[in-house]
């Protein structure tokens, strides 16, 4: 058993191209850029047309080999988090394990919502705590495939894209400390991707699949539950940037605000992008690093909060 | 960071109620008990009508509180394993948590196809390692639910059910070794649950959405890549039983003449159930357990292979 620990040591992104704006959405809609703004902080959002999440996750992927100019033969392991995969099987870790080249990962799917990074990102950890040297977790969604693209109260929320880091065996801790939680008596809070329980024996009555959300519900628990959870986490902890899962400015200030943290601690992209799921929070690290907010060899200290349908959350420490 | 391994010290299932014959399926496939059961062994499998894919992980979790009579507060984790999972939010898994009232586990879903218990255990194992305590571990699959059902070339192949195991930290390694594997170069050999790529901007024209394979592909898969890497596994390891995916019992039978080992180590119970993917090991592994072929305290070595869409595959040896 190596006693290694893993390190970030490049971080990528990919966006579909097609930006959707709040106008955009008045075009079917019966909502306007000012209501969603007020109330989320979204002006646009990125949509993927003929591109799927493992096609998304494998630009990510390969942006990380580029990076790192390493050979993807080394890598250990491709961990993907998403709740927009294209199959149940293949997985879309497989998927981008081959079209990678990468024959020597083992590769499968992480599945905790918007949660998902911060999950994938721990079970990462633990692999290289338990002997793997060079692996790749990313969060991707095509969440767009989804929506109920006539509802508004969920269509202006969401966004696609896909994100991720590579993660390396080094003597050090780096990811500090891990914290996940979970709470399924409020399974209901957040659904999606309902599959027609059906066989030949059975017919499912049920018809709507559509992503569907109790907003208020996930509001109460981001700033109850989630911010006391990291408030344990934290403790007496000095941070320097919180990268909180972006799905609303509005809960962001507030979790800031009961963290008696300033905001600027706070960096927020979810003006750009909507709410990303299990991309969102390494589509904000990758970001940070590229405009030198944060650096990889910084010693920075940063936490990564993802929260959401689960309802699952986590707190994750780490020092870059 | 704990030292502490994981140890299983309890094991259950549960199978839907509802069984179908071969003889059952002639009623509207053209195939016959004979040709099912002379190229696969599968005389029989068990269906799910209600119940979904976490009621029957549900069953397990309850089935293994039980057995070792534990608060299901005590929990750190639940991990399911499942490549039919209810939505894609919430996770069987935080459906599972609700439900049995394990308030304190984080909880997520591993998609790795028929290696997903194997992939989901060794996850586990590394979550003990890194100071965990206890947790359970399932696979579950309601497959029925992806099948066409007019399609013969897959419909007589697979079963519905569940089960899995609780792992407590413990002095001593119990899992002794593990390997995952994945070639995504043939992910196009199985796949499932294809979910449609389509959103107000796109739409998808593939319709098919039905599990397929590509039997020959798979076939070649089993006998040849995961073979190979069981018996480099293996090394000169003495093993008392090798508990392979069920999936076909003349795939079994070649691999333990390819092993050079006596058929006998090589348990079979694909008769009962035909292929439950990510279910099968768990489902045999408790039957070995109460026909006290096996026994938890016994120090007997046992392997635990799985293999499937992915194509992802996976050795665990261990110590019970």
């Amino acid at each position: 058993m190596s006693m290694g620990f893993g390190k970030i040591i490049a971080t990528a992104r990919y966006l579909p191209e097609k930006v959707v704006t709040n106008d955009d959405l008045t075009e079917w809609l019966d909502t306007s850029d000012e209501w969603i703004e007020t109330r989320t902080g979204i002006k646009q959002r990125h949509i993927a047309e003929e591109e799927n999440t493992s096609d998304m996750c494998l630009r990510v992927a390969e942006k990380l080999i580029d990076k790192a100019t390493i050979d993807p033969m080394s890598l250990d392991f491709i961990i993907v988090a998403t709740m927009s995969p294209d199959y149940t099987s293949p997985s879309v870790a497989c998927q981008v394990q081959g079209q990678l080249g990468a024959k020597k990962a083992m590769a499968f799917d992480v599945t905790a919502a918007c949660a998902g990074f911060v999950y994938a990102l721990a079970t990462a950890e633990n692999f290289v705590r338990s002997g793997m040297t060079r692996g790749i977790v990313i969060g991707g969604e095509k969440i767009s495939k989804l929506l109920d693209w006539q509802d508004r109260s969920a269509a202006v929320l969401f966004g696609d894209g896909a994100a991720g880091v590579l993660l390396e065996a080094n003597e050090e801790p780096s990811i500090i400390k891990q914290m996940l939680r979970a709470d399924g008596e409020r399974a209901n809070a957040l659904t999606s991707g309902f599959r027609k329980n059906s066989n030949i024996f059975h017919e499912e009555t049920e018809t709507n699949t559509a992503l569907s959300m109790d907003g208020r519900g996930i509001w109460n628990f981001a700033l109850n539950d989630v911010t006391k959870s990291l408030k344990e986490f934290i403790g007496e902890e000095s941070v320097d940037y919180y990268l909180l899962h972006q799905a609303n400015k509005r809960i962001i200030e507030k979790m800031a605000r009961k963290m008696n943290e300033p905001i600027e601690k706070f960096p927020m992209n979810l003006m750009n992008y909507g709410n990303t799921s299990a991309a969102s929070i390494p589509i904000l690290l990758d970001e940070l690093v590229e405009a030198n907010v944060l650096s990889l060899n910084s010693k920075q200290k940063v936490v990564l909060t993802g929260y959401g349908g689960g309802l699952a959350w986590g707190n994750l420490l780490i020092q870059l």
